[in-house]
């Protein structure tokens, strides 16, 4: 039904591995490595060049690394000069820039705008419409859901560029804005719709505008179960490495013994 | 000037009625129905498969069935197995997944993100860049403007999912967002940028972050004329089945005669 | 590498100046004039006809002017009828309707949705997915971050549409929304997540929901240096026409002797 290869574009200076499907419009532009296995929907760019192309002739597009088993779904751009574990996936029209490094295992949703320069560890999953500046750095198992926005320029407009800082195992709740420079620790949960502008330290809730401390995340209660249900990895393992282990065997085994 | 006929693709598994316009580049998959005297834009994709169909040889593509004289402008995403009826529009860029069931004559706006699993009635008009959470339910006349978002997990991440149920001819205000399985009542109105976590009765007015109950809507003078404006639908008939009958009229000759 | 001309498609009533590179997909529609230099990049739509074009045989499509030196990149809609000074930027899938008139050197980013019938001066800068709505009336050198929603209608849904006024060098932080008719004026900075429902006078820090005023933003000092980086003009000039000059010297030469 679909890869009929039907007005797709592949540069011969782009490495394409065993059992690559890629759909119609595509683009893959000089020096991007697709690994094997990998599934790239229609209408993609991937190694779209960055702004030196236009203006300079000496122009090189920088390697861009998909990971095995990836799957970019369609209308995603992904500029030169970025990496990506294995098994990473894209919703649609996701756009990312340069110098952007993901583990492996990372889900971005559509929509999602990474403006580059940011690191990501193992197993980020990202919601739709998520907006990461550049200079973030982002731990492993850290979720971030719909229309949150990690800033940068503390004060706008200026030259200074510090993202925020996020450590494993945390939560950013829906249609948040973290300020400049903001730490947040690990297992940290941060409520829908919050305005982050301070520091904020392992396994607490901060929630409101502005965001405030409420409680340690482990005080929260489910209102279904009236259990617990933080630190999450004991409650929640679809697709993450410890799914049919139990997150106190996993946590042994892989260096996670404080988590 | 545009449906040249250029680079399009329609499965032999499709269906196109009498007086169908397909844009530049569209792709139209297997099992698409598309009703009489519908405009389908460029760089559309009709039809999108799931998930399984990368993974799974056996999989076929459920039915898709875009009614009677609607209009889907160009680069929209629309994944098989969902329903829209006659009149259906949308701006540019909309993705729409699964199991979405659209009524008569509802608008999406340009980078409008329906992550499926839902319900709307008819007649709901979107603004741009709507987010709609799986498992939602959202009756007639109900309106939401840009970068509203329905969320469903209330302990992210869990595998709980219950989205918010929003009654006839409520209105929902730009950037707010409706916590997991919120019931907003008909003929409400809900501020910009507030964050609902609560249920809201009929016909209340609820605002801020927090959002709070601030009074009855029809309790809410216009600034500009100083009368009630709300229930709207007797201030406002553009593109309503009232236009030109008025409210009182219709509304005993269709079922809404306690509106 | 790229701007191989595949599947671009130009009517012949649109006009191409010298050295304009167009990327492959794109469409060009009629009375078009695309000026000497520009770059336009790949799957763009350039004059897209408005609504009546689908409904009307006599429809002829608005003349649009993109001005010399000017770079749209990928995946960009603008539609017929909207002028664009020189040295016009934008990113990724930005979306502009009709009657839309931007100044000289004014970018937009990534997923920024311009919904028509609004004015830009010169050197406004939009970063990522800013939403502007009709009737919006906008200053020189403004910056927009991303998320920023303008909104134009008091009582939705209404029939009236006063979008807000923004003055010379004001800057809107991240999140935020402008309701209805707002006027704000010059040299303001409007904080991250600020709901502004109130007009705000020149110079003034407005933040918070609801919008209050903080202080006159020339009482704001830098954290990193103690000392005041507001008026901004002073102490940013990457890309704005006093770079090198000085804003004191600039601004005297050309009629900014109040700023």
């Amino acid at each position: 039904m679909k890869f009929n290869n039907r007005n797709v574009f592949i540069s011969d200076k782009a490495v394409i591995g065993e059992n690559v499907k890629i759909g119609d419009n595509t683009c893959i532009y000089d020096h991007v490595v697709i690994e094997d296995n990998c599934i790239i929907g229609n209408d993609c760019i991937i190694g779209e060049p960055g702004n030196n192309y236009y203006f300079k002739d000496t122009y090189v597009n920088p390697k861009t690394v998909i990971g095995k088993n990836s799957l970019i779904r369609s209308h995603c751009i992904i500029y030169a000069g970025s990496e990506f574990g294995e098994g990473f996936s894209t919703g649609h029209r996701v756009t990312i820039r340069e110098n952007s490094v993901f583990g492996k295992f990372c889900r971005l949703g559509t929509l999602s705008d990474i403006q580059g320069y940011v690191t990501f560890g193992d197993y980020c999953w990202l919601h739709s419409n998520v907006h990461i500046g550049q200079q973030s750095t982002i731990g492993n198992f850290v979720f971030i859901y719909p229309y949150v926005v990690f800033t940068n320029d503390p004060h706008p407009p200026s030259n200074i560029c510090v993202g925020p800082t996020i450590g494993d195992f945390s939560q950013v709740a829906v249609g948040t804005v973290v300020l400049p420079g903001v730490k947040i620790g690990k297992h940290c949960l941060i409520g829908a719709q919050s305005l982050v502008g301070k520091d904020v330290d392992d396994y607490q809730l901060v929630a409101g505008n502005p965001g405030k401390l409420i409680k340690d995340v482990r005080d929260l209660k489910s209102r279904e179960t009236g259990l617990s249900h933080y630190p999450w990895p004991y409650n929640f393992e679809r697709g993450m490495p410890w799914e049919n282990i139990g997150f106190d065997k996993w946590k042994i085994a892989n260096g996670y013994e404080n988590d």
